[in-house]
C-alpha cells in the first residue's frame, strides 16, 4: 500500500500540545534565529548570515567585498532552513509582518545569485573559481537542496513563486554541470537528493527528478571519486580523509549498501531522498536498499530516544550495538532526519513500524533537542548526564549539562522549527481514497483525497484520540506498538479487525465519530544484552514518551537509585514547572561507601524514584539524569 | 615508621609462581626484546635502538650519519629498561652469556656519550642545537633518567661501573646545565627525578641529591615555563600543548598539588621522585603532598585493577569517578609507576594500604600487560572487551581484544620485564631492626640489617604463607585489607596482636616458623555508586586476584550474564590451559530478544558462571569478556 508525497496535505491546523509547540516556534524560535541570522541577537555568536548573502550579491555585480564572508561553508543554509520553518508556520499562522521579512530576505538571497544560476555565498565571495571542486567538503549542493526545501515552503505557504524560481534557475546551473557538462562527482553531504524530489513534487519539472536519480545512482559507484578529487586541488575545508568512503556513505552504490555508516545526518538525509525517489519510480531494488539501511539503523544502531549517530568522532555511526548513554552524540538534526527518512518509507509502503519510530525520535530527542522555553538548543542529546563528567573530560566535552543559546555550527536549532512547524506532513499521509493517521494531535486536517476530520486530544499526556469526520473516506489510524492494548470504537462500537501493518482502517461517513484509546500504563523497557552498555538496565515509557531521572526530582543523586524486579510503576503528578505527567516507581536507594570499592554488600532503602519525560530533561538547571537506570 | 630504600635488599630469590614469571623474563622476555632492540625479531616493527647508538656514536665522532636515527625522540629508554630488566635477572640467576650481552650493549651507549656527558641519540644524531630546547617533549632527562636506572641495577647486579660512571658524567652534565648555568626548567616527562634518587642511593654523590630536589622543586613555580620555551622554538616534537600545565603536573609547585592529572605514567613518575626525596630528606611537606595526590588517585580514580589513567586521550588521568570499562586506557607503565610509587610511600611509613594498592596493581594490571607466554604484551587494560566494538570503533580503537608482539612505542613490555625482575625490591623493606613482608612470593631473601628466612608459599592460588627465620628479628608481616580473617602463628602459636597500620610485627628467632594463613574465600566486590560506570555492577576477586568473566569459559557470551544478589562464590577447578584456579558463581542468562529493545520482561534460566583471573584474559583467542558483572 502505498500513500502520495508529503505535499499532499493542503490544510492541516493544529492545536493542543502540538499546537503549543508550533506556537512557540512562532512566536520565541523564529523571531529569534531570524534576529541571530541578521546578527541583531545580543549574548550569541556572531551569524552574519544575512551579510554573506548581501556581500555576495555585491560579489556578483564585480565590487570587492574582500574578506566578506563569515561562518562555516554552509552558513546559507540557516537562512533557508529559517525560511522552511517560517514558510510552514505561515501556512499554519498567516501574518502578514512575517511573510513581509522572509519576502525581505528572500529579496536578499535572489540578488546573490549568479547570472548562471550558481548560488553560494561562501565560493562567491571567497573565491569563485574553486566553485564545484571540492565536492566532498564544500557543501555546495547541500546548500543548494536546503534553500530548495525552503522555496518548496514558501510556496506552498504563500503561492510565492520568487524563491522557487531562483532555485530552479539553480537547479538548472546544477543539471547543466553534472548531467549536460558530464561533471562527474556527488555531494559530500547529501540533502540535495530529498529536496530535488521535492522541487519534482511541487514543480512537476522532469529535471529534477532526473538530477535526483543521477546523485543517488552515482553514489559509490566511483569509489575513489573523492581522492581523485581531492588530488586536483591544493586546498581543503576541514581537511576531511577523502578515502573514507564508509564515512561518506560511497564504499558502494547506494542499491548495494547494507549498513547505516558515517556521519549520521548525512546519511538519513540520503537515505530520504532514496526512499523518496524509491516511491516516486517505484523502484523496488532502491526500495529494498532503503529497507536494509532503516533495519541496520533501527535494530542495530538507535538509541530508545530515536537518537542516532552514537560517536561523537565524525558525528557518525558507530558499529551495531556501541550505544553509550553517556558519550552519545545522537544530534538533534540525526533524528530530524530519521523522520525524514521514516516518513518516505511510509510513501513506500504502510507500516506502523515507521511511524513508531518517527514517533520516537519527535517526542524523545528531537523534543530534546529544544529547551521547553524555546531558546536554547542541544546538539547533542546523551542518555545520562553527570555534573562532573558530562561536559568536563576530554571524552564528554560534548554532552554538555545545560542547553546552550547558539552554535557557530547552527544547523539544529533551524532544524527543530522546521520540523515541528511542518508536523502535519509527518502525522498524516493519503491515497486517492484513504487517510492515514500516523501520529496524533489535536487540530483540524483536510486530505486532498477529499477527507477531513478534527482530531481531539491531550496526546501525549491522554491516551484517548477523538476523530470527528468532516468529510468521510477510509481512515486509517496507527495502532502503536508499545500500545499492549487499545480500544477503537466508530460511533461507540467496537472496531475489532486486527490491525494490519500497525493500522486499523475504518470506512466512516461524514460526522462519524473515530475513537483510539491507547494503553495509559507506564511499562518498563529492557535492552538487548547484544548491547554492552545496557545490560541490567531497565529504562520507563509512558505513551510516545520515554523517561528519565534527574536529580532535580530524586535528592540530587540517581546514581545510587536501583530499581528492583518486582518495581511498580505509576502514575505521578503534574509537574507545572515542566508542564509535563511524571512517573514514580518504588525503587532502592544504595547506601554511598567511603572510596571507590568496598567488600561490604551495600545496604540499599526503599525510595520513591521519580521520573519526568526525557523531552524536559535540563530545564531546572544543571544536575545528574539518567534514562537507563540500574535494575536490583 | 620509616623504611631504608629499595636498594638495601641484596639478596632474593624467588621460587614459585613469582620465581615461575621471573624465568620467563629471563628466558622469553629479555631475549626477545634483545633482538627486537638489535632489529633481529621476525615480523616485528623495526626498533633500531642499538643502530640509532651506534649512529650517535659516530656522530659524536664528527661522522655524517645522515637520517640515521630512527624511533620515538624516547627510543633510548627501551635500551635502558631492558639494561635494567637483564641486571635485575642477572642478580637473580648469574649467566655469563647474558652479562656479556649486556656489557656490548653498554660498551655501544658509552660511545654515543658526547665529550661533555650528554647522551641522547635522538638529539646527537638529527640536531645537536637543538638538545634542551624543548623541555616539554623532548624527553632528554626521561631517557637519562632510565639509563640511570639502568646503571645503578647493573652496578648493583654485577658490581661493574662502566655504565655508572657513564651516568654520573651525564648526570655532571646535567647539574651544570641546570644548576650551575642556572638553566631553566623542569623535564616535560617526569624520571629524572626518581633514577636521580636512585643515582644518589646508589653513589651518595650529593649532586644527585642535589638535582633531583632542585627538579621537584621547580616543577610549577612558573606554570608559564613551556609557553615561553615553546615560543623560543619553531619546532615541536608533537606539537603538545605548552598551555596544559594540569596534563603536564605543573599548574602548582609540587607541594600545592592536590590532585592527580595529566598523562598518568608521568604523573606516578613524578610522585616516586617525590616520595623518595621525601623519605631521604624528612620532608613532611613534601610527603604530605604525596600523600593527597595518592588519596586522589587511590581514593577517586583507580580501577580495581590497580589501573590508572582511564581516558586514552592522553594516556591521562580524567575527572573524579571517571572510570569506564570498555574504553579504559589504563596503561600496563601506569600501574607499573603506581607501584614504584607506593613502594616509595612505604619509605615514608609503613601502611598496609600502600601494599595492598601495589600487589592489586601488579597481579591485575601489570601481570594482564603480558601475555602467558611472554611473546606479546598489552599497552592497555580494559575492564570490558567485546569482540566487534573493542578495537573496532574510533572511540575504542585502542582497547585490543589480543595482544599485539610489540609497539612502536615500546615503553610497556621492558617495564613489566623490569619490575618482575625486580619483584623482591616491593616485596620487602627493611630498617634497622624490623624486615617488613609486604607481598607474598616464595624464595628466599636476606636482609642489610641481618635477618634472613625462606618464604613458602603457593600464592596467588593458596593462601598459606609460610616463613622459616634463618636469621632472627622483627618480622613485620602484612594483613591485606581485603583478608577478612587471617591467622597468624608463631612456632605454631597464635599471634594475637591486631595489625598495626595493616601490619603485625613477630619477634623471632633463629629457626622459629611463621606462618601467615589468608582469607581463601573468594567474594564479591561493590562499587560506590559515584562511578556511574558502575552502578549495578559486582566483581569477584578472590586473594590478589581481581577476577573476570571470558567468553571462552561462558559459551561466547558473558554479556547476557547477571549475578544475583544471592548468588555463591566457589573455588572451581584449576584451568590447566592459563594455569589458574577458576571460581564458579550462580548466575543467570538472560535471552536475547529480536531488535533493540524490548517491553517483555526478559527470562533469566540459571548458569554456572566461570571467573578467571584477569591477569589471564585474552590468552585464549578473541571473545568477550567482563571484569564488572550485571547484578540480576
Amino acid at each position: 500500500m502505498k500513500t502520495q508525497n508529503q505535499t499532499s496535505i493542503r490544510v492541516y491546523k493544529a492545536t493542543g500540545f502540538i499546537g503549543e509547540y508550533q506556537k512557540l516556534i512562532r512566536n520565541t524560535v523564529i523571531p529569534y534565529q531570524y534576529s541571530v541570522l541578521c546578527d541583531n541577537a545580543p549574548d550569541t555568536e556572531k551569524s552574519h548570515v544575512v551579510q554573506n548573502f548581501i556581500n555576495a550579491a555585491k560579489a556578483v555585480r564585480g565590487e570587492d567585498v574582500g574578506d566578506g564572508f563569515y561562518g562555516m561553508v554552509f552558513q546559507d543554509s540557516d537562512a533557508a532552513k529559517w525560511i522552511e520553518a517560517a514558510a510552514y508556520s505561515l501556512s499554519l499562522m498567516p501574518d502578514k509582518e512575517l511573510e513581509s521579512t522572509v519576502d525581505g530576505l528572500i529579496d536578499i538571497i535572489a540578488e546573490a545569485q549568479d547570472n548562471d544560476g550558481y548560488l553560494n555565498t561562501y565560493f562567491t565571495i571567497k573565491d569563485k573559481d574553486k566553485r564545484w571542486k571540492n565536492l566532498l567538503e564544500g557543501h555546495e549542493l547541500y546548500c543548494s537542496g536546503h534553500m530548495m526545501e525552503a522555496a518548496c515552503a514558501y510556496f506552498e505557504a504563500t503561492g510565492k513563486r520568487k524563491l522557487l524560481d531562483v532555485m530552479e534557475k539553480n537547479t538548472e546551473h546544477i543539471y547543466k554541470h553534472f548531467i549536460a557538462e558530464k561533471n562527474e562527482g556527488f555531494p559530500g553531504h547529501p540533502e540535495v537528493e530529498l529536496a530535488l524530489m521535492k522541487m519534482y513534487h511541487t514543480t512537476k519539472n522532469e529535471k529534477c527528478l532526473e538530477l535526483a536519480r543521477h546523485f543517488v545512482n552515482i553514489r559509490g559507484c566511483d569509489t575513489e571519486f573523492y581522492k581523485k578529487e581531492s588530488l586536483k586541488r591544493d586546498w581543503t575545508v576541514w581537511g576531511n580523509n577523502p578515502e573514507d568512503t564508509d564515512y561518506q556513505q560511497s564504499s558502494a552504490p547506494v542499491r548495494a549498501q547494507n549498513v547505516a555508516t558515517g556521519h549520521a545526518v548525512r546519511a538519513v538525509y540520503l537515505y530520504t531522498g532514496m526512499a523518496d525517489l524509491a516511491s516516486q519510480t517505484n523502484d523496488k531494488e532502491l526500495f529494498d536498499a532503503c529497507r536494509r539501511l532503516w533495519e541496520s539503523i533501527t535494530r542495530r544502531r538507535m538509541y530508545i530516544t530515536g537518537g542516532i549517530g552514537s560517536t561523537v568522532i565524525g558525528e557518525a555511526f558507530s558499529v551495531d550495538f556501541d550505544l553509550p548513554n553517556d558519550t552519545a552524540y545522537a544530534e538533534t538534526c540525526a533524528s530530524i532526519g530519521l523522520i525524514f527518512f521514516a516518513s518516505r518509507m511510509l510513501e513506500n509502503e504502510i507500516d506502523g513500524e515507521y511511524a513508531d519510530v518517527m514517533e520516537r525520535a519527535f517526542y524523545n530527542t528531537v523534543l530534546a533537542g529544544m529547551q521547553l522555553d524555546g531558546k536554547r538548543f542541544f546538539y547533542v542529546n546523551p542518555l545520562e548526564s553527570i555534573p562532573g563528567i558530562s561536559g568536563c573530560t576530554a571524552t564528554h566535552w560534548h554532552t554538555l549539562t545545560q542547553r546552550p543559546k547558539w552554535y557557530t555550527c547552527a544547523c539544529c536549532p533551524p532544524n527543530v522549527a522546521r520540523l515541528i512547524s511542518s508536523f502535519g506532513k509527518y502525522a498524516y499521509s493519503e491515497n486517492s481514497d484513504t487517510a492515514f493517521c500516523h501520529l496524533y494531535a489535536s487540530g483540524e486536517v483536510k486530505f486532498e483525497n477529499g477527507i477531513a476530520f478534527s482530531c481531539e486530544t491531550q496526546y501525549p499526556y491522554d491516551f484517548t484520540v477523538t476523530y470527528k469526520i468532516l468529510c468521510g473516506g477510509k481512515i486509517a489510524v496507527r495502532i502503536p506498538a508499545w500500545s499492549k492494548e487499545y480500544k477503537l470504537t466508530l460511533n461507540g462500537e467496537s472496531v475489532d479487525e486486527s490491525p494490519e501493518n500497525g493500522y486499523v482502517t475504518v470506512s466512516a461517513e461524514n460526522g462519524d465519530v473515530i475513537v483510539l484509546i491507547l494503553d495509559d500504563a507506564p511499562r518498563f523497557v529492557y535492552a538487548s544484552p547484544k548491547i554492552p552498555e545496557l545490560t541490567g538496565c531497565v529504562a520507563v515509557e509512558r505513551g510516545p514518551l520515554v523517561y528519565c531521572f534527574e536529580g532535580a526530582d530524586n535528592d540530587g543523586d540517581v546514581l545510587s537509585l536501583s530499581i528492583p524486579r518486582n518495581a511498580d510503576l505509576n502514575v505521578g503528578e503534574f509537574n507545572e514547572e515542566i508542564g509535563a505527567v511524571t512517573i514514580t516507581v518504588n525503587a532502592l536507594r544504595t547506601t554511598h561507601c567511603d572510596g571507590l570499592y568496598t567488600y561490604e554488600t551495600p545496604d540499599a532503602a526503599q525510595y520513591t524514584a521519580r521520573a519526568v519525560p526525557y523531552y524536559t530533561w535540563g530545564n531546572r538547571g544543571e544536575n545528574q539524569m539518567r534514562v537507563w537506570m540500574t535494575r536490583g
